[in-house]
């Protein structure tokens, strides 16, 4: 039988596993988007139902953990924040799945559009999805709150990338379609990173026992009219 | 000091409360969007802050619940889904907020397209909900099965409006910020519909300790090309 605390680091590490997995199905993602690879594309959202399995296999170790151990303070509180990252990493490897979906629709319209800003947005969710799982396995609520803060950059993208598209839309009825697509993709990246950033908020909660003390920075905060999603 | 099962129907009771406040927003959220109700917009926003706090209230008290108590099988099974349905009515709230934040935006715009749809959907969102956590409430399983399997029409209208916004873009460049902000707003009821199949899904399991074992139907599951989003 193991010991608790080899418990506590196994389910550490299914957390970490499945960050990775999710990491590179984002990866997978946005080279399809960028390079319209239809091989990438196939890759991840085949990943998808790995990811999924690692959220049930999570889940079901973690009500084993509950019901075997009696978790008490800090530990029950790490507990309860891996079931919870484990939901994030699956929605975020849904929207991974989504994207290298529309990638496939992309490739037979003629979108030369906004890809870099795409690959770039890509980049930083990838970035901010390691840092994150890094914290999570170091338990660093520093760590966790730089991550939060740095999605700002992610949703200054999304919002230049919405206005340039609408441009190209407004230009040539023809683009209409694939920019729209397009506008989903930066869409579900933009997601991405707001559940990175709620990662971040649980790890930060689980390791301190109270949330992050400041309101997070947005990114075009100016207004709601550039299509900027809000998480509060 | 309370019975287990005094403390488990409280916690019924605050799922049952945040899945009505949630519905509530969401309707206010449609009124907003389709009587360019601003006052309803308001209020649909501010409710967010009050799920929320109900969503923090459900985690502490099963984390205290966990602690105090050692709950074990179908009663351990039915707290996590708690926790996890707290977090999908908590996403729909955001999204019902966001929806409400558009309409403000959409309010200075000329934009009398596909209001009609997008009630509908809303409506149709609002009555998944309700049975949703009707089913919570009874625990009863083939009810959720039935939200779950319901959630197609909801994936049918809002791939009607996606064709029918495009359109609109097309005959008029000056269409085209209104109807992207009208495409997000289906989009997102669209969202709101997928989480509560998730809760139905959750529900089943909780009850039945197995997931459902059909593969759901999709709404126009012919083809990406619409902009369906998929959940696995």
């Amino acid at each position: 039988m193991k010991t608790f605390e080899q418990e506590l680091s196994h389910l550490s590490s299914l957390i970490t596993d499945m960050g990775g997995m999710v990491e590179r199905q984002v990866a997978l993602a946005a080279a399809a988007v960028r390079e319209r690879d239809a091989d990438a594309a196939e890759q991840a959202v085949k990943a998808d139902r790995e990811v999924d399995a690692l959220e049930r296999e999570c889940e079901q170790f973690i009500i084993r953990l509950l019901a075997l151990r009696q978790p008490l303070a800090q530990d029950l509180r790490q507990i309860v924040a891996a079931l919870k990252i484990s939901g994030e990493l699956e929605r975020i490897g849904d929207y991974a799945k989504n994207v290298a979906k529309r990638s496939l629709v992309l490739a037979h319209l003629d979108a030369p559009f906004a890809t870099a800003g795409i690959g770039h947005m890509a980049e930083l969710v990838q970035e901010n999805l390691k840092e994150v799982i890094d914290a999570f396995g170091a338990g660093d609520a520093e760590k966790a709150a730089a991550v939060w803060r740095s999605d700002e950059a992610i949703d200054d993208i999304y919002n230049a990338l919405f206005r340039e598209l609408i441009t190209y839309m407004m230009e040539d009825a023809r683009n209409i379609t694939s920019c729209t697509h397009l506008l989903f993709i930066a869409k579900n990246l933009e997601r991405m990173g707001d559940h990175a950033t709620n990662i971040a908020e649980m790890i930060y909660y689980a390791a301190r026992g109270e949330p992050l003390p400041e309101d997070r920075p947005k990114g075009g905060a100016a207004g709601y009219a550039p299509g900027a999603e809000e998480r509060p």
